[in-house]
């Protein structure tokens, strides 16, 4: 009953697509940070608006050790925003762990389901924008050269399946300090340098940094004090790139 | 990694798409059974198979008192089903806690956003059937007496987007022990009359009886013990559907 007055009064929601890889759906232990409870937040499930709890972006099982669907970013940005404007707001989780930038371009099921998820949100809300997390997957010397064109491609033609070729699209450095054991090499840093060229090039975008930022001891996925922190940064890049002057 | 194999490898999967409400969707105490740990089963997260995990159908919080995520009658199908015939099956998580059938129909969000989830399971799946179990919500004046004609609507319409008028359809009874806290009279016992009837009007359903199931202590939600037996029951009664001579 509570979630139908929800919908049924949900077009004051402002909504906001989260996408990209493990660092975006979340992976954040529950035992470190405090809960969110927060009665203007909105998390999308089966199309309709439910009150946010984590975890948000349930692409995993909640008992899969390091892997599992945890703390993300997206609910301190959700908490910043209904802070700052006194407005509700609403998260359409659809990132996925361990997903390459190959399986976000157009007609891959990854961005099907997103551009789905998004549409059915706009029902009941408006359209914010993107959160994008990604890129540890591209990591390697076959991936990284094409990056570029490929995450180009994705965020030109999502905005156009959303229908606004100006949509605040935010995303985020990764970790530098991801563990040797990874095999990343230094190209963290170097898609870092991609991502920086990237916000010059595509209007509307923001690129957060990702110093000072920790990592939990499986090495690559932050901690949930961090992922605290980086969506409050998130959602600082977003009032930039949209009140500025 | 280990999704993408399975991804890669996911035409040998049956699917079933889960829909009601939250009997459906399964509001289980974790506590009061075994998880089920079976690699041939699979839930459909953000479009692609993941490893089933328990709760399966995230419509809501897994913190949220009576009313979180929990178990749910699809694990116990899936596993019966892996038992029976040696090969891997796919849920495909849509139930929404607390909906009416008419929020159900075609056009309405939660009927789009099944559609939309079973094609995009489709495309690395066999489609298997449909799992529903709903009815609470029109235990009433107003609604009862239109259940009939839109439970066939609905039916009928899925099937016709699915792409197959004769796909398997189960159903389940509602428990007759809900509490008189939920203000439901005698409507549960109407309302099995009403699958009863459905099940011999429409080709290739069937009714599975809740007899001898018991209830959380909120008065309305099967336990955990009932939803295995339960699930087991969905899987005896399509059997019996696409098995009989």
């Amino acid at each position: 009953m509570i979630s139908d007055k929800i919908n049924k009064n949900a077009h004051d929601i402002t909504s906001f697509l989260m996408i990209g890889q493990s660092n975006m759906a979340g992976r954040g232990d529950f035992a470190d940070v405090e809960i969110i409870d927060n009665d203007m937040c909105f998390m999308l499930r089966m199309g309709r608006w439910q009150k946010m709890s984590e975890p948000i972006n349930p692409d995993r099982g909640i008992f899969e050790g390091n892997f599992h669907s945890g703390i993300s970013l997206s609910a301190s940005f959700a908490d910043s925003y209904t802070e700052h404007f006194g407005k509700k707001v609403g998260l359409i989780p659809c990132a996925d762990g361990g997903t390459s930038i190959s399986q976000w371009l157009p007609g891959e099921i990854l961005f099907d389901h997103a551009v789905m998820m998004a549409k059915l949100a706009m029902r009941s809300s408006n359209f914010g924008g993107i959160l994008w997390h990604q890129g540890e997957s591209d990591c390697n010397e076959f991936d990284f050269p094409l990056y570029d064109e490929r995450i180009i491609l994705m965020i030109t033609e999502i905005r156009k399946e959303l229908g606004a070729e100006n949509l605040p699209f935010i995303f985020g450095e990764l970790s530098e300090d991801i563990s040797g054991d990874w095999n990343l090499s230094d190209y963290p840093a170097k898609m870092n340098e991609i991502f920086r060229k990237i916000e010059k090039k595509i209007p509307n975008c923001r690129c957060v940094k990702s110093d000072g930022l920790t990592l939990k001891n499986d090495g690559i996925h932050f901690d949930s004090p961090s992922l605290r922190e980086l969506g409050c940064r998130y959602f600082k890049a977003y009032l930039d790139l949209t009140c500025e002057k």
